[in-house]
């Protein structure tokens, strides 16, 4: 677990926001895929629009050091790296000794008895970089099958002048064919909720109709059956039992505003002190934006994993 | 994956509604755990309650048959079995070659080419009984720790006379000290998320502030520090960076309402023609009240397995 | 690991020696496969030639729970019980302070703190009897896509009047096509060593012309083209580079004999004081026509796994 | 599985032989470890003896790209990339449509559609230098809490003057105290086996007395108890029921000969074809001196792991 995210497509990722570089492996993708730069180039784009003003403005150069020849896959590992550009470390060197509030600083420490002061660390935004890399492959992949996923920013309000905020990010996945998810613990809808949660910021999930459906009584929330093996409502999301039903699978993730702001504010130190800081470096109002292909890849992975599992793709 | 859950301390579990047996394996657990046979009665009877003029009424009696030794873990694997009775198939027979709406048949079919028509076979809601003998069992060990694990029924309306209702469950861990959890895809909410979406009827999960959190703006969200590591507020349900603060672990699950109710409802064959049925067989109006123990059954496989990862017991 | 083997086809395994029970859980093997009970029966009869004076007479009657309706997989779990009847535990009451020499007893108690004295418990070579259930689900996997395992005793001296011999079983996998097995850590040859030696008393595993080999000229050793992409010899035991090539694959297992022999020997107690005891208790003097058939379900159980990995079946 | 190795203390790596660099993850480390770089330095030195004439002249410069700060773990992936130099693929264009014999060529073009041509791809034994990383680190942990691992040539004869020679790898893991290991699936050694038999041209693996405990009987072979939990004789190589004893760790590889000599041979096309080839490119006659690094570091790599899940460091 951990580090590594799937049981036959499998992405391993790496890195520390202010490390030398980022990356990850991507192990068990089909031999023969072509790979799409381009596609990649724009999905790694899409990672950084947004606050403009502040935000880090790495090349994000993805380099692949193996598993592709001429363009295609070979069946082998697929490694990749992103080297840490435009790293201004010194913002952070007053804060090695301090856990800033809202942030993983203090369970980091507890965690591992040390961790990386600078810019976040593993803990960073920066590592869903390579999230995005390994979903791109995975689109590629599901692509290939006729199914595609598209996240779209749902609710996200304008941040206040110096303060930040968080948004909903909804999310559709086409093309599936019924048939994708296993039983008890491997249901799509647990495999995508581990996912989703595990993105940085993310602090709630709902598949369908979600938390409006435990308002519902029974003949409100069942879809019913129409033509062709659809349903006239999607409340369950596309999924039943843990299964896709060929309807769009359909869910959404809530996340939470940034907690680093301009503002003072109080850091504790490893005797229990609190001390009071105004944070520098840059940092997001509002992440969702940049956001959104994150979801996408993430959903990607978890689908293109199952889909190879169940032998859909 | 599928019907094996952790990667240290991990249940797989079996059983189909109206086959044999249902069971499980607990691999993983420690040596010298002694096993509450009392505790684990209390629970499975928690999984009774509720409607009680219509459901099933399986004595649910545990055998033990490996692993413990004058009722102390071996360190070797915990099989148990619970057989069904009170078995009535025949209300299921009618229905084999049909997919009632809602239900889990129509991707079953879809996923394996064939189904268990016999009371949703491996997707009845039956299935959960094994995952409290297992949460019951980490538990016990999560106890030795001062970990303690409380769901409680936030939201459950009184269900109309022949209809039936969802709702969401709240559950806290207490005790559990800060630095529980692993960076990226082994956060502690993703494994929380991915454990609670398994629960049949789920279809949404929040941590903490949860969907609320979207709304807000970083300075009212952020969990600012007070005395002694703790925070002023608990908007992030204890869990930062994926790891565990000190603080309670707090977060909510919400439940579709059930799908079948007494009423007339159209079911499609193989060949896509809709009949119209209404269901026999006896169905929970509202699963809210005996789902809350399997809620704090999940959650104590999720932080027994990853507190012994991380070595916080 | 531990008490599961396999990726996608997965056996785990439960039940001490001298416990209520021992079992298995299969999952992971497709839907719609015919069990062959008579096979079954045949298999788990081979597990009990041999030395039929002194071995242990439990009937070794399989009873499915799950995971099978009319004689058919459903894809779902099938998991199975052997009771073990014909216990004699009051044989080894007297051991359970003292460490036997060559056996387990001192291992498993530095291990977990606590053991099974009961006939080994956990570490007996009754749990070989899981594996060969397991391992003949496979085999009928295997049996429709034309693949067989057969393995034969190679050698194994006839015993002495009071005491035990080892022996080497070979074994052949025949209708495996080419491109079965995966690169580096997952080769098929490395999948196979690690089932076999699990197996109890395994102590050498050889592929081919195993260790012979290291004493060859490349131009001995290496396997040159004939016709229709067959070669001539078969020294890489049909596998280059951890993927079968079409040939049949063939490797070897040495195992040591019983260590527990009816003659004066020194345990130990947990005060390291050794005492001279008589062992009692019913043992094998050569266990090895008993795990031919065990070497077969563990080969049948990586193939079956990695065949699925792989889409060879 | 396929390019991760390991439950805990993770492995996963990557690269062909040809491409832009090989590398790897360690997943698992813990913090706080110092990298000893000069001993990384001598392990990967060591790797670089025996047939100097004609081997490849990597300069094999291991570049840290996470993980690490200062010189100590951070508990996060350690990644690490080692850039492919001296690269002369002409030798092998003329190879891209045939399959040699001996070699893992037709292997991976059955397995995966498509092969890397390019000195043999992810086959050849250059990605054999990421474990020698990984195992490097790996003993760093080890020594902390006493364990050593040294391997020795035991066996091989001299190289005829065109032609390649195999032979036997003797390792010994001294300071491993009782308890490690695992039951069943899970014994030390069947994952060491497994690890030692996933290096390229592993043909045969045996513990303690291996293969020729085949011929012993259980009297000779017993290893009986001495003084301090001792044992007169370590024939079992210091494994008991999967589990270590407290007696050094002991077992033997078994290597085949390099099949690429320079000799015309027989290569086959797609069509079946056989086609007389003299083989160019730079070969070893003898490997095994530069493998007995390997060895110790996949025993480095299966002992961290289980020491970790057993508790034993």
């Amino acid at each position: 677990m951990s580090n590594t995210f799937g049981t036959l497509f499998k992405l391993t990722t790496f890195g520390e926001s202010h490390g030398p570089a980022i990356g990850g492996v991507v192990d068990g993708c089909p031999a023969g895929l072509e790979i799409d730069f381009a596609m990649l180039r724009d999905e790694m784009q899409r990672r950084h629009i947004g606050d403009a003003a502040t935000s880090r403005r790495e090349l994000d150069e993805v380099e692949f050091v193996s598993g592709v020849i001429d363009g295609v896959t070979l069946g082998t590992p697929i490694a990749f790296i992103i080297r840490n550009s435009d790293i201004q470390s010194d913002d952070y060197k007053s804060l090695s000794t301090l856990f800033r509030p809202g942030h993983a600083d203090y369970t980091y420490e507890r965690r591992f008895g040390i961790r990386d002061p600078r810019g976040g660390g593993r803990a960073s935004g920066r590592e869903t970089a390579t999230r995005v890399v390994g979903g791109a492959i995975a689109k590629m992949l599901l692509a290939k099958s006729g199914i595609a996923i598209h996240a779209t920013l749902k609710e996200c309000t304008t941040p206040p002048s110096d303060d930040s905020t968080g948004g909903i990010i909804n999310c559709i996945v086409d093309g599936l064919s019924a048939g994708c998810g296993d039983p008890v613990f491997g249901k799509l809808n647990a495999q995508l909720a581990a996912a989703m949660m595990s993105i940085p910021s993310a602090i709630g999930f709902e598949v369908g109709a979600g938390f409006e459906a435990a308002k519902m009584t029974g003949s409100e929330f069942r879809d019913n059956w129409s033509e062709g093996f659809t349903t006239s409502t999607n409340h369950c999301g596309g999924i039943q039992g843990g299964i896709s039903n060929g309807m769009p699978v359909e869910f959404r993730v809530a996340f939470h505003p940034a907690v680093t702001i301009p503002r003072p504010t109080g850091c504790i130190d490893r005797n229990g002190t609190i001390h009071a800081i105004t944070p520098e470096g840059r940092h997001d109002r509002c992440h969702l934006p940049r956001t959104v292909v994150v979801v996408e890849a993430m959903a990607a992975l978890v689908i293109a994993d199952m889909a190879l599992i169940d032998r859909i793709i």
